[in-house]
């Protein structure tokens, strides 16, 4: 049997799809996939996801950083937001970071017990691809959403990867399809196709437009962070 | 504000969209609504959906007709199976009908305490849509999908239902900007756009490729089931 890749169009469906025997890449575009892979690509040692705010602000007192949003929105008390600029700072390499956000945390810790839990974005698009390609299991994407409900950027990423595999790979449901189809669709302006979804508008009313531009960029790193000991490193 | 239009992909996700004070519009296009659109069309007097087996095979006794599937087959001693084309007969007319499928049944009673609740299908895609429209509330269309997963052909009928619209309601959230998208890349052939998706594969294992074909066929019938005391009913 052909080797499968499957999409998770929500966290709220997670009980659908297995975990067990996966790899599961964990898509959040905008934008703590994207910050994650960011701040391992510019040296940060570690990051520590957290589902709950109060867990990850306990671990200042043992000297992490703090990193996280709540509805888009940098956490009083935190060191840092999610924006991906905050994470190429020179003072931070070789920083371990605890990282909490509304929706990317939540959909890696319902990834728990799979074969292995991979950080993808656009901006490591590619690498993530290579990373997943050389293994043998079969592959979960499971997109972040946005409070349960499906956004359209993590899709976009689901339907980009898939495209990566060129139809060397069987799609096993229809989310898998409707991903790849619609990516067709956006891949040549990805911004443009992006304005009318949800979160563009939401974000766009945090006027964080680079930030969103920055994050729709593919392969702009080869880092591949990966889930060891419940904490995120680099794989490559 | 303008009146919106909103889609929740799966049953499974129904927490996340209030149907209080909404017109939900129930889709199973292979096959629940497509059948109870036929029936409806071709004088069955009403329907009554079950969610559970047993209570559906225990209305026979009070003179009701059973009719339903379970993973795309017939129940043993129901009257009915799931093809639209079982509706159509004569002495059908005037009779009652108690139903309960794998999904589509499923989806209407999550739904119960809307506005109002109607039967989608692309059978009855313009009578739908010029009862919606004529209606003030907002819209939720509730894909039925294939046991919490979502599945492309009822999405299909979601864009659809959008498309009538031509942009005179908002899109509530990325789901229905999806929906919409892929209605738009699918209509010229939808068939071809559908073979490969998971439910038209497992029903052609059932060979019943005519089913898929006359359920596909857009507005063959005026009538509009509703739910009026749990039961479905021709508004029209």
């Amino acid at each position: 049997m052909k080797r499968y890749i499957d999409v998770c169009l929500s966290p709220d469906l997670m009980h659908l799809y297995p975990v067990k025997d996966h790899i599961v890449v964990v898509v959040d575009i905008l934008r703590a996939t994207s910050c994650m892979t960011t701040a391992i690509a510019h040296g940060i040692r570690s990051i520590t996801p957290f589902a709950n705010l109060e867990e990850c602000l306990a671990c200042k007192k043992d000297g992490l950083f703090t990193a996280g949003e709540r509805d888009g929105k940098k956490v009083d008390g935190f060191d840092l937001g999610n924006s991906p600029f905050e994470y190429m700072s020179p003072s931070l390499k070789g920083k371990d970071i605890a990282f909490t956000t509304t929706n990317g945390t939540q959909a890696i810790v319902k990834s728990f017990g799979a074969a292995d839990i991979v950080i993808g974005s656009f901006l490591n698009l590619s690498s993530v691809y290579e990373y997943v390609k050389q293994r043998k299991e079969n592959i979960l994407i499971v997109c972040a959403g946005w409070k349960g409900k499906v956004n359209l950027e993590d899709t976009l990423f689901a339907g980009a990867l898939i495209e990566k595999f060129n139809n060397e790979i069987d799609l096993a449901c229809d989310s898998s399809q409707m991903a790849h189809r619609l990516y067709l669709q956006a891949k040549d302006d990805m911004m443009l196709y992006l304005k009318d979804s949800s979160h563009v508008k939401r974000l766009a009313r945090l006027n964080i437009h680079k930030d969103i531009e920055f994050c729709l960029t593919a392969d702009r790193y080869s880092a591949v962070p990966v889930l060891r000991n419940n904490v995120l490193v680099n794989a490559v």
